[in-house]
């Protein structure tokens, strides 16, 4: 048995999520449905470091899986590349110890969230980009994202009713990027962990507040009090992106 | 009557091209449909300054069209973009003199078309960028594109069986950019007018010489011959935009 390894990128937009589900298109059913093709029929399970939702892309998920036999790694993933459906790449396949877990080893992520400020948006980004016409103080924003890094219990930032115990994680970085030629901000968020709808809640209330319809010290509060109530809307999926996940060694 | 200009934007992936046709979904017949029920069922038709073709994209066609009323600029600009299917948006809208015509008002037009060079392609831009995974050689492009660059007969670009008589164009400007994050080649195209094709023609031959299939100066002969055979393929069009055009005073 050979363990493997692979970085892939996906559209999420007609997905139903990364993970297997009944009825519904997923990541993990394609790339396990060519996976079992390959293996000839014998049946192969994909295992994801991250479950991204209905509508948020990837463009560096980590995945591993098991094959009987060693296979040559760049024919391996060209294979997986052609093989499956065109919305999704593979970037990279390597051979890994047998004790390697892309879910379960120690790792930070990076998400990328876009937001398209353009008036009108951009028809093309539709689908890549969450649209937000309205007036934005990005200075307001800057300050709040600043209070989000660090060690914190973020449960209300998360979805009520997630059966996650622990909610304190570790954000490493926030911040936010002016793309002026595209007019796109894009928030980038990296840490140890991050639990349900965390980063679409933390960037709805970072909007209202650059909107000016919360104040700036409103992320101390969410923080403090852990109440979901006092946190803007979730932000529509597809602007989310799983951008890098960085295992220790 | 009132003759309106419009610039909008549209994603090209699921319309037939912008110019209405019969059994196929057009940008045209889009905008008339809901150019008619605003003007309460009386037919309204639209003119485009380029007809761009299936898979074609525009951040910057310019269209017009005659209403019988007058009407408040923002509000028909809006009424407009959010009316129209989401792959369409309404930019702005002024009124204009009714001797303004889109097509037949002398103008320039500025094309962009995208290339994606990572290996793989980027899930996200499979239909707004043309995936080129072969080694290239910028420098050759460079050199290249420059030749395009003044007045020509550019018969040997264009697609045979056009029925355009004289084939002469100016291109003020032609020139690349390497977008490096994101992996990017952008060829920029300014000019009095392009002939069918002319500019997929063009990038398909510029990036044969790039690949060292085609030597820089195969351009020349192209020009000077006048034969398509002696062009590259022609370039898929979803790299292809319309991006903008300027009127003359």
């Amino acid at each position: 048995m050979t363990r493997y390894k692979a970085i892939i990128s996906y559209d999420g937009h007609d997905f139903a999520g990364f993970q297997r589900q009944p009825h519904a298109r997923s990541v993990q059913e394609e790339i396990e449905k060519t996976l079992t093709k390959i293996n000839r029929g014998k049946p192969v399970i994909v295992h994801g470091a991250g479950r991204t939702d209905s509508g948020v892309h990837a463009l560096g998920q980590v995945i591993h899986f098991n094959l009987p036999q060693k296979r040559d790694e760049e024919k391996l993933r060209f294979a997986l590349d052609t093989q499956t459906p065109e919305d999704i790449d593979f970037i990279s396949v390597e051979e890994v110890n047998e004790d390697f877990h892309s879910r379960y080893c120690k790792h930070s992520k990076t998400y990328e969230f876009i937001v398209d400020i353009g008036r009108p948006k951009n028809p093309m980004m539709r689908h890549y980009a969450t649209h937000y016409p309205y007036p934005l103080d990005l200075s307001l924003i800057e300050e709040a994202i600043e209070k989000l890094e660090g060690t914190h219990d973020f449960t209300g930032f998360t979805a009520s009713g997630t059966s996650v115990e622990n909610k304190v994680r570790t954000i490493t970085k926030a911040y936010l990027d002016f793309d002026e030629k595209r007019n796109f901000l894009i928030f980038t968020f990296s840490g140890n962990g991050f639990l349900y709808k965390q980063i679409r809640n933390m960037v709805g209330t970072l909007l209202k507040i650059g909107n000016k319809r919360m104040p700036v010290e409103q992320i101390d509060r969410i923080l403090t009090e852990k109440n979901r109530h006092l946190a803007g809307p979730t932000a529509a999926p597809n602007g989310l992106y799983l951008k890098e996940i960085r295992y220790e060694e």
